[in-house]
């Protein structure tokens, strides 16, 4: 029985990490897409988000047909428990990687983003990938000081956030409301995945240490 | 065990119940404090989000404790599960008032909302509010008619979503960049505020029906 849970739980992890490189791929090529309109990229985006969910559907399969064939309690039913958290997590990160394509595409072939902002969302999206990476690397193996890290990342995205808003309420905001509109809508987009990011890093915590995970953020 | 396990459901389905009540409070009151520039309501949805969390909190506990005890399977397990979906769809909903709130405040005492939009917010709220209130009743008693009801009023957010991007990039839009920022913002929580109604609608949809529920929107 434990042995048999084990194998299940290692099922179950795999299919998270799946999904995580999933989402790391779809924000990475999103990303792509958003800054050289790159219409493909944004349309395999769109496409392959169907992927992402149906992970998800597995990891609730996989957890429901383990509860209910093996009971688990303590422990082992908190495992499951999270495990249903950060697929919820990585699924809502998978469909904001798919907003930034659609963002993209709609003003395909014009991009979206004006060059002032390019640096933001540079730097927005090489933070927002360095805490997919994170989560990958803390669900294939738990480390509680990585999923830490995770805050620090967070931060670095709020503060880029900031930055973003500063050049849209400058006075020398050159380009109108319309384009004011689209990046208020990205920035949200990149500061969700990373908040999304953090809550699943937080489940993990929990995991590894019993420390009380938010109530989500 | 079975009679046991009912009047277990009985209290989890209440707390979801609570939480409905809860979140249609906080999204009127925030609703209130955006469109009269209501400081005390608005802190108020701000110190009450914690009891929606705290209830997010006791029907996973409860849940919890009723899988380790009762060990439940087929339509008694998914019940379960389904009750954790929707308490975070519900949670999520408190956040989205509470970023109302917060836009609220953000601008106290100049309102947040111009003349010009007030009557799409004033419908918006008033569809979230419809949304709030059946989703109240589904989780109090189960009615697959009335859960759908709610792609309906979806479908409404969505329209008055968009009428709202048409009085932003129309040619005579007087208020500039700030303003814009903040009604896209607020457009979003309230979308957002109704997708995730629908979510928990589906959810209880699939408890009644056995309809396949979507990987969330």
């Amino acid at each position: 029985m434990r042995e048999e849970f084990r194998a299940d739980l290692q099922i179950v992890s795999q299919l998270l990490v799946d999904m995580a490189e999933g989402v790391r791929a779809a924000m990475r090529q999103a990303t792509h897409a958003l800054l050289t309109a790159d219409r493909r990229a944004a349309e395999t985006v769109i496409e392959r988000d169907a992927e992402i969910d149906d992970l998800y559907r597995h990891v609730e399969e996989r957890v429901c047909d383990l509860l209910a064939r093996q009971a688990p309690v303590a422990s082992d039913l908190r495992a499951m428990i999270t495990a249903l958290h950060v697929a919820a997590d990585l699924e809502r990160m998978g469909d904001l990687a798919d907003h930034v394509a659609k963002t993209a595409l709609r003003r395909h072939p014009s991009p979206a983003v004006p060059a002032e902002l390019r640096p933001i969302f540079i730097d927005m999206a090489a933070t927002a990938d360095r805490m997919a990476v994170k989560i990958g690397s803390v669900l294939a193996k738990p480390d509680a000081d990585l999923a830490a890290e995770l805050d620090r990342d967070d931060d670095t995205m709020d503060d880029l956030h900031r930055s973003l808003f500063g050049v849209l309420l400058g006075e020398d905001w050159p380009y109108g409301v319309e384009t004011a509109i689209d990046a208020t809508l990205l920035g949200r987009f990149y500061e969700r995945f990373a908040d999304h990011a953090v809550n699943a890093g937080e489940h993990v915590v929990y995991l590894i240490t019993g420390e009380t995970p938010p109530a989500a953020s």
